[in-house]
């Protein structure tokens, strides 16, 4: 088999775990499959070197960033190579530019455009084991780029793609995903697989395993990943594409995300265009808006109401913008509320079943809390309610569908 | 005026000392030249990652020890893009490979083979001061190498000869080359300029400004450069090629080499190819030979003496691979000395003027110092002294020559 490995920074922290990471792959390498190995900047390093540039000025050239941090994953894959290496493997380091990564020119956030991976087949076809950097790539113009938070997996899944791997391996410090967080509810469970829309639900409800991009792009290239642990040799999490059977299972997990604020705007002027205007200016100020809940405008004399949540970070900003903005817009007031947090039930098998709402719904009135908000997608429901109840309501619903 | 400025690692030793660099380069440009800035790593950098290494294998591979090593200069250069730019110049950074720098494929030792700086001058062009990573550049084949000790003034000397450049100037911690170490001689001159050949001959008898290398670069590819203080205005050392005026002066300057050894081996058959096998051994061993000579021999039958000197630190060394040879070759004994050192005189006048080495043995017999070896070249005269009289010699013959 050809298999594409990731490890990431705790995994490789310091020589010691990095020894760690060669006598695993080594392992793998003894039963016969053929290796690509993409790590991650050494835990620590990347951060020491964004501090390095804001000790010279807060805002350093995007470019120039890029060309810094850079040098973290550069140095992992060199000290990565020399543990194998001495574990009497052949191994050889790449940067993402020489594995044939490319990208748009989009610096600190850059997108993969295209992989031309001949370098890696010598290589693998050479007996060697190939040592990737993640999180990077370089423009047309060979200008080096980095791909952003969550980076390193996508590499591994781009590569896992461009190079038909028959898996991909994504190693961290959790032993795959569960039904729900097991430290808020103990009888959670590991879930064996998992299609990537639910991941992708999952992802972006709190459970923050992986970054939901590179969940699309898996999904997109039908790459199937295992997410599992470095610390262990437990059977991860498979992320794959929906399957029949997996349609029998109603709810695949719950999540929980305390991270977020809730802000509704009172008598916003019933009119067209005032919510895209709202959420433009929201927008281009790099907030993230995440449930927006409209309720339908009984009397247009007074305008409707409109609530979203956002991170809770942005909240201050957010108001202030809105503060600028409510004249001109016209609504009354903001109204805001850090308090409470957003419990999300994911599942493809919820298309077919229907009454999974109401199960919900009944199972949070049943433990006494109070929904304020609603959103539903096609296999998530998602409710706002009080952060105090938070662990409470996820234990109930959890009861309720997964036992 | 197109100038190439190369900073060391001790004037990039920390974001403080990347400003001050920074500052001085836009004075630069401010009086309306364009510039090539060639940085190393920040003092400290590399001899950490050599450190990483070493916790994973006393022997690592080189081709992942130039990977390693590379980015040390990669993160200067970075940094120093971003301090200009903060400093309203505009900036851009490249690595040695995007800066057109090809060089073989002996990694942590590599030689520079052509320069095709296509983007360097694009950017100059722009108006851009371009940042270029000293100590490294890459293979036609597109792996990353390191050019090995002085790399990085290398790397600023080769750019200006491929860029056509007015002047280079070299940085570094002192203010330029001196008829002697100061700290020895009081009365020891800043020369204005000196000739390659000064230069290189200086270079190799202690006074280590610079690699020889990198003068022999400059040497052969007539590029003037100047040795100067990254810590005031002062104006530095000119290198460049012999002048007429030059040979007026007798003797440029005097260098005093506390780190040699001794070996006289005793009694050496008098038979050809005998001190061929003897320095070739010593020179397999990676032995630095500087000194050799050998007496006339008189009486056939007891064979002849050759004395020679080495690098202190590799005594030990060459006093075990001797004992290995020894019965082989037929020498009756090797003898060595740790307590010598070797003074040199060094100046292209020299050629023209005739009794200069009996002024040097003159004024070394009346300060009272006995001489052990004589070795010459056409401008340069090194002797061999005790290493306790080393300080007296050095000041009385600077005395004679150059008060």
């Amino acid at each position: 088999m050809l298999i594409v490995q990731k490890f990431g920074g705790t995994s490789v922290a310091n020589t010691d775990r990095i020894k760690n990471v060669a006598r695993r792959v080594a392992k793998c390498r003894a039963e016969g499959h053929k290796l690509v190995v993409v790590v991650s900047a050494m835990s620590g390093v990347t951060d020491g070197l964004i501090k390095l540039a804001k000790e010279i000025t807060p805002l350093p050239s995007e470019r120039e960033m890029d060309m810094l941090l850079a040098t973290g994953e550069q140095q992992t894959i060199a000290l990565a190579a020399i543990a194998l290496q001495t574990a009497g493997v052949p191994a050889v380091s790449l940067t993402g530019a020489q594995a044939g990564i490319v990208t748009d020119g989009v610096h600190t956030k850059a997108k993969i455009q295209n992989i031309t991976p001949r370098q890696v087949h010598h290589l693998l076809d050479d007996g060697q084991v190939v040592i990737v950097a993640g999180f990077q790539g370089q423009t047309e113009e060979g200008q080096i780029t980095t791909l952003g938070r969550g980076g390193s997996d996508l590499t591994a899944i781009a590569l896992a793609a461009a190079l038909n791997a028959d898996l991909c391996q994504i190693y961290t410090d959790v032993d795959g995903v569960y039904t729900a967080d097991p430290r808020i509810v103990p009888s959670a469970q590991k879930l064996a697989e998992i299609s990537y829309d639910e991941m992708l639900e999952l992802a972006g409800t709190g459970a923050k395993v992986m970054q939901l991009r590179s969940v699309e792009f898996a999904k997109k290239f039908k790459v199937v990943f295992e997410v599992r642990s470095s610390l262990n040799d437990n059977p991860g999490t498979l992320v794959k594409e929906e399957t029949h059977s997996m349609e029998s299972v109603v709810i695949r997990g719950v999540a929980l995300d305390k991270n977020q604020a809730k802000i509704t705007l009172v008598h916003v002027p019933h009119k067209p265009g005032v919510a895209a205007r709202i959420f433009k200016a929201i927008g281009d100020a790099a907030i993230n808006v995440d449930m927006i809940v409209q309720t339908a405008a009984v009397g247009a004399a007074e305008g409707t109401d409109i609530s979203f949540t956002i991170d809770k970070p942005d909240l201050a900003k957010a108001q202030k913008l809105l503060e600028s903005i409510q004249t001109d817009i016209g609504f009354k007031q903001a109204v805001a509320a850090e308090n409470i947090c957003k419990l999300s039930i994911v599942g493809v098998g919820m298309r077919s079943h229907s009454g999974v709402a109401a199960k919900m719904f009944e199972s949070l009135a049943n433990a006494g809390v109070n929904i304020d908000m609603i959103s539903t997608s096609e296999i998530k429901i998602s409710v706002v309610i009080d952060l105090a109840k938070g662990d409470t309501a996820m234990k109930a619903v959890h009861t309720a569908f997964l036992g």
